[in-house]
């Protein structure tokens, strides 16, 4: 007779993609879930010895590892929308920049946050980098909302909504890593240069410091537009990675957002770092910004995952959309169609995407001892069928509405597609009010 | 006291994207169907003198034209995603023709178009462009399913499933024209020579004869690969638009489908014929063709609709996704954030479409005495919140599973999200007993 082993919660009968090491896709599978951990994944013959409270059957579905969104900006979901199609200047200076300035308090963050953590949960995003003001107004909404995150207060040379100078930012940034730092289930905090351009080379070393002193992840965008590297050259008479290994910002749990000004000589040195790439493809593609040589990096041993950017420039939080985009807009750039295929992007949504924001140990594939980050996604929709293979099915053929059940840290945040952790109508009249109060705001 | 007038379909509340030459947008608005026509357009207040057998109250939603798919091959949707990430060659000799030469019979074509009508009927599209074999068949399938389409039988200088020669393809497509061409109320006949590299000038021309004969449209694959501007240089001397020019098939109604490897000099043929280009993003992307030159093609002119192309090369019929691909893709391709802005993409979904199908006067815009096609998509959703500009909610916010109503030709397809005209569980049965042979033809 076989030892029953009581677990928390167990998933069977879907097809369970493991992201592991090998790749494994276990078509009748389980996975045994006992408080924030994984404990067992394998074939539904294996599942016989676990008993568990809660069981959900998933026979004809996909059970995936979270997906990751390596880089966005979570309050600027208020913003979606507010004004498109224009040139990178005017978008700034007429509409994003006023914006903020008149909007930006810790209660647009908190809302903004809320409604991007209810539409995050509803794609199946079960974790996220993000860079923006108040952090720890967002730590606190996306751990209500159950999600796991990186959390980067923003440090940046001009006076911002929560710092006059980056002297104050950079003291907030150390009391909100001294509140979170210690073992948190959910938040990693975090310290954000914004860019080479916005920070000068004394901020960029002081928040390297202050990484390095707390241990924390530095999250900055870099070798984002054309005008940086020129503004870069002009400055400091070298291009972006270059000019910020020389200044000593790179450095342990590195996160590089957009990367996409660079020049092959350059991969080695965010190599030689360990600096995660966050590709956000549709942000991209939609301000102009340009095409990350994203396989060139892959080739190089970077690890690249995928972010949306922020909604005000994409204009959702869509990572199956993403992966989509990512996988075609390469293909389409090089003129071959092999490159980026679909398991290649599936690893940037979930392994790689762990590996780039140093988080791989913990997350990114469904494997014993991993916590339990993980989605159960539908495959039997008529426009997903035949599914023939199910990594392109998965890539090219799967909506975020696809997805049913989202369970993060073990715990249930959507289940068949009802929010547990969220209060949608609420989150639908606060919105309502921002969206009055940010036009006011731009009519003055 | 007014008149009262009785109509079939009444639609009132929702915000009203007519379309027409104005481009109004009526924020609390109304739409009059009677029989197969719309015949009255306006706000809310002026729809008290209607009275309907059905009301539909669309409060909160957005009322839009049918979008228009101007190019696809429906019964390929049973290919969707077979074989993806491959040199073209290799996805074609090893994967598609193959399958295509085992499989493509009457009864396969059938099930296709009823995988593909599902589909599209679910994302919103009213109106569709089909190139393929068995012609007849997809008409009639596409009819009991309720969907409006150009059916264009192909004509090749191969063996194909339902030609052993080009001239019993003209044989059959002149039968097929003349079942369908006098006013039927959904299905437009055509002939649809595959492109210039597989059809010689004999046969082009007798595809234009054919057209002229029967006043029909003529659908063509133009200039998509690198590989056809090799060919038929090598073979004629001419690069492909200024040869199919010289051989004389441009005329009336000619629908072009990619129009990627194009000079600016060629323009001017294509607008000299007024042929209609459907520019097909996503699958020339996936397969690496090359970008269109949509800007330049509509300022100079020409009518550009959108196009998914096959499931097989795309994954999918979404032209939601299609328009924000769209959107983006000529914007990161030109450095340009201010070209192909929203509003251009939905007209390419809506009246341009209509207008590159040379239906503009029947279809494409919510205007009185047009045919009553048109959707009803929720704007509401959390991840479309704030919605702060309707065009740009549409296009980089909204996704097919939005779409709520489905009116074509004044008849319910869908209403709130529930299929009225194909039986779901049927076509799931069905498509599984085509995975199974088709997968099979192949391991023979």
């Amino acid at each position: 007779m076989r030892a029953t082993t009581t677990v928390d919660l167990l998933v069977r009968g879907g097809t369970v993609v493991t992201m592991d090491a090998q790749r494994r896709v276990i078509p009748d599978g389980f996975l045994a879930v006992h408080g924030d951990r994984i404990v067992a994944v394998g074939t539904a013959a294996e599942a016989g010895q676990y008993r568990a409270k809660t069981v959900i059957e998933a026979g004809g579905k996909a059970v995936l590892p979270g997906l990751i969104n390596a880089h966005t900006h979570v309050p600027m979901t208020l913003f979606r929308g507010l004004a498109d199609d224009l040139a990178l200047q005017e978008w700034l200076t007429k509409f994003i920049f006023p914006a903020e300035a008149k909007n930006v308090t810790r209660e647009m963050v908190r809302a903004g946050t809320r409604l991007a953590c209810l539409e995050m949960i509803r794609s199946g995003t079960t974790c996220f980098v993000d860079m923006y003001y108040f952090e720890d107004d967002i730590a606190d909404v996306t751990e209500a909302a159950g999600l796991r995150a990186i959390v980067g207060q923003t440090i940046i040379d001009f006076p911002v909504p929560d710092a006059l100078t980056p002297q104050i930012g950079l003291a907030q940034a150390e009391r909100f890593i001294q509140k979170y730092k210690t073992g948190h289930p959910l938040i990693t905090p975090a310290v954000a240069p914004h860019a080479p351009y916005t920070c000068a080379p004394e901020t960029l070393i002081a928040c390297r410091k202050l990484a390095d002193k707390h241990g924390v992840p530095l999250v900055i965008h870099l070798a984002e537009a054309d005008t940086e590297t020129q503004t870069i050259l002009e400055r400091y008479g070298r291009r972006p990675i270059p000019h910020v290994e020389r200044v000593g910002v790179l450095g342990a749990r590195t996160i590089a957002a957009h990367v996409i000004q660079t020049q092959p000589d350059e991969y080695a040195i965010l190599k030689k770092y360990n600096v995660g790439v966050a590709h956000c493809p549709q942000s991209n593609m939609k301000l102009a910004a340009g095409v990350a040589a994203v396989p060139e990096m892959r080739a190089a041993g970077l690890a690249v995952g995928l972010g949306t950017d922020g909604a005000a420039s994409n204009n959702d939080l869509d990572l199956f959309e993403e992966m989509d985009t990512a996988a075609k807009l390469h293909k389409v750039v090089r003129r071959d169609p092999t490159t980026m295929p679909a398991e290649a992007v599936l690893e940037m949504a979930t392994i790689e995407g762990a590996r780039a924001i140093h988080m791989a140990d913990r997350i990114g594939s469904l494997e014993a001892g991993k916590l339990a980050d993980f989605i159960i996604v539908d495959v039997s929709n008529p426009r997903q069928l035949p599914n023939y293979q199910l990594a392109s099915t998965l890539v090219y053929a799967t909506k975020s509405s696809d997805v049913e059940t989202v369970v993060v840290n073990g715990k249930l945040l959507m289940r068949d597609r009802r929010i547990l952790t969220l209060d949608e109508a609420a989150i639908r009249r606060e919105t309502a009010t921002f969206r009055t109060r940010i036009l006011e705001s731009l009519q003055k």
